[in-house]
């Protein structure tokens, strides 16, 4: 304990678990670390769910109000979902329970930008936070807090909380000490706010530990829980025939000289076809690439590994268990490849725009001119949250959005007259890539754009309907601008509601 | 001349309006200056719409590509308009004739953020750039070109251009000059780009001039033509009410200490309802305001006059044709009050997140979530575009989006159970005001968004059907996060176009 503790007076706070979740009460808002199932707390919360469901059979209520840097992970939003202990959640979460709670509407839920939650929470938008709860690989001497394997908002949350508890993580690799930076700069509190002094993304501008003041910390917390580090499928065809398109635009912009050969500092969301794009990287023809996103994936390690990578930088990791092996076991090579801001930091409009990043997500459906839903099944059912697609998407020089053109066994087209939510409207989606091919819409009218996405981007079992939908909205639509029929916009995603599928029988 | 044109290698270029616009030929893209009807090209605009003509009755096309800063006025748009000379137009537009182009299918029209534009326009989103078409005050000794009543892209499009030619016009006062600040900096050219060094409204960080290569320069045209200045209109009851909520929720904020008794630098949109809100502010408990937006109006006009402002920063002017006249004879008074900047600097995000501003613009109408539609009348027919509305909901301290709650007497409701378009997600509207009241969403989920709303901002003769519409989504939704009726989310719409009014028979 006393190398991951090394400052007394917080060893003389070292509480268990159970002792740290009795001093939150019913109604208390919780600002937690945590991004993307990595460096969330793990034993503080699972000792809260035990205390809920014992509140909940002595007839007490008891819940709470959990906010956050993003997704957690199963011994966090996982055990407090299943307890029932959540009434509000924001601004993002990947756990099944918590969304099951979500979409019933017992969970209040606000997914917002991950870029604005710590200004929001310092003017006050989530009211007062009762606790900040952070993970942490070690305390210094000097009682720095050093963050593990994300940064989050736990800065501000630790800033802001009335009582803060400390959770040291000895799962963690000790050696994360010195991967992070920390701006001491006014981010995100009160106007008038500093200049943040990133211009490449390798330049490192803080500290690399978290500041707080030591009499609001009411218990240390010892935890070996792992983070949730969840397995990646490879790539299949259509993951890798998406990739293939984009990597051949990306050598086409180059050509054109609208690029650099080095490209420019990439973002890149989660999950199945985001690695694909990665990998297909690994094999590319570009070199010196950086890294400006939000997390490092299984995908980037082996970049950073092979030197075609220069330098990742973001606020968190999202990786594959073997993927955090291998971290684990060469981490003071990759400490000097990597670095992990506050998302405050990672996401800031400010950087994004300054180093021109491309930035490529997923999608669960766009329309015809190219708005995109990345929430909502169905325009009703959350699956995730925004997170930081629009961090991204509206102040990169590209912003590129990445899906299958069906899901659900072609059940669903991904491409449809309307979309049933918008995250991303058309002038924040320029490139709409799906296995069937690349639309760029840079620069075009809406009509145009639809003509693109149908033609390059839809199904060819859907392919004729959004044709036809097209041509009589442009015939007898109030307005040729953006032609739409109102009566029928939104009639796929009825019929499926309705018959379990898009496609008209 | 010689007083204006204080180059003598400049004043070797005069040439008429027609020689200018003889220059220019069908498929062209044309990069002007202009900004609300403020400082856009007026002679050679109309001397180019006579050529269309002419060209046409001779059996030629003549029609162009228009990128401008923002709106232009009669003699630009409007002629061009009237001549069906544009085949594409960008970023945005408020004359009536060009809207009906827009609306018939015959103009392309991409309708951007008007702080992204400069940067679309390095990166050749908007193809080449044959010309560019720039009014000017004066041009200085040494070929420096003074802008007029906007700055605009005016740089960019004088840095991108093939061709330049500047139209310097007599009826714009000559003591603008100096009230320009021209970034030298990397704000928009390709990556990487330069810190924007403003940490406070009022400071100047640049030059007051223009640059250009001058062996680029194809003419130079002499112009004394007006600029638009349209006529505000004196604010009604509803205009009223709508700001006294406003500036009762001002000082409810500043009362809480969330915000400080000069508030934050304010952006405010143009029109009726944000002339009241300025009025407003001129006879509120505010002091030492300070502007930071796209526009100045007549009523910052008068709070910079009788000192209640201190100063406004903007990158044009949108006046009545008094405010106008008054300017103009007090010009070296408001001169030291006022800053024009380039449109990628007063509309970047950077700089509006940094320094913290409230921005403050119209709207057609929000649904029940508070996604608002600034654009698209019934969904498909447009009105203006999203202008820099988006630059500044999205990246502002506080976004607040105003609107009567009905339109055409009471036939259509601001208030919808789903937006017919989407220009701002629910993330990026904080507060929604109307006549009827404010709805404070900061925080909240769907649902208790909705709530708000309903209750607080609809108009009494559409809220039991508002009501009644999340009553039953509650109940019936496919997923309960985000409720909706999918075949009745847009038939308030469908009744209009078919009807005549929102209102079921």
């Amino acid at each position: 304990m006393n190398d991951r503790i090394r400052s007394e007076a917080f060893r003389s706070k070292v509480k268990p678990a159970e002792a740290a979740a009795a001093l939150i009460s019913n109604g208390d808002t919780l600002g937690t670390s945590g991004f993307t199932g990595a460096g969330y707390p793990k034993s503080v919360p699972m000792a809260l769910a035990d205390r809920v469901t014992a509140e909940r059979e002595a007839g007490r209520e008891l819940k709470v109000r959990l906010v956050t840097g993003a997704s957690t992970g199963p011994q966090c939003d996982g055990v407090l979902a299943k307890a029932h202990g959540v009434s509000y959640r924001s601004p993002f979460n990947t756990d099944a329970g918590m969304r099951n709670n979500i979409n019933s509407g017992e969970t209040e839920y606000f997914d917002n930008h991950l870029g604005v939650v710590a200004p929001r929470a310092v003017q006050g938008d989530y009211g007062d936070f009762d606790f900040a709860v952070v993970e942490a690989v070690a305390i210094t001497e000097d009682g720095g807090i050093v963050p593990s394997s994300s940064v989050g908002n736990s800065q501000t949350f630790l800033d802001v909380a009335k009582k803060v508890i400390i959770e040291v993580n000895t799962w963690q690799s000790p050696e994360l000490e010195g991967m992070h930076d920390i701006f001491r700069g006014n981010v995100s509190g009160l106007p008038s706010r500093d200049i943040i002094p990133i211009t490449a993304a390798d330049q490192r501008i803080g500290e690399t530990w978290l500041k707080v003041d030591p009499s609001k910390v009411a218990a240390v917390v010892m935890s070996e829980e792992s983070d949730r580090n969840a397995p990646f499928a490879a790539p299949d065809q259509n993951a890798k025939a998406i990739a293939g398109y984009l990597l051949d635009f990306f050598e086409h912009e180059v050509k054109k000289g609208r690029m650099p050969k080095s490209l420019l500092p990439l973002q890149s969301g989660v999950g199945n076809v985001a690695n694909a794009v990665l990998e297909g990287l690994n094999e590319g023809p570009f070199e010196n690439l950086m890294g400006y996103s939000e997390v490092i994936q299984d995908g980037m390690l082996k970049m950073l590994e092979n030197g075609r990578m220069k330098i990742a930088s973001a606020t968190s990791f999202s990786l594959s268990p073997e993927a955090a092996k291998e971290i684990n076991d060469r981490m003071s090579f990759f400490r000097q490849k990597i670095i992990l801001r506050q998302q405050d930091v990672s996401n800031n409009p400010e950087v994004i725009r300054r180093l021109g990043c491309i930035a490529m997500n997923g999608m669960i459906e766009a329309d015809i001119y190219g708005n995109v839903n990345s929430t909502r099944v169905m325009g009703t059912r959350m699956m995730n949250g925004i997170g930081g697609s629009g961090d991204f998407a509206r102040n990169s020089f590209l912003s590129i959005f990445l899906s299958t053109s069906t899901a659900k066994d072609g059940k669903i087209s991904a491409i449809v007259p309307f979309a049933a939510h918008i995250d991303h409207i058309m002038q924040d989606s320029q490139i709409i890539v799906t296995e069937q091919g690349i639309a760029d819409m840079r620069g075009l009218g809406p009509v145009q754009r639809a003509e693109q996405v149908i033609r390059n981007c839809s199904h060819p079992t859907y392919r004729p309907l959004l044709e036809d939908y097209l041509a009589r909205a442009k015939k007898s639509s109030y307005g040729l601008h953006t032609p739409h029929l109102l009566n029928e916009a939104l009639s796929w995603h009825q019929r499926f509601v309705e018959t379990g599928t898009m496609l008209p029988s």
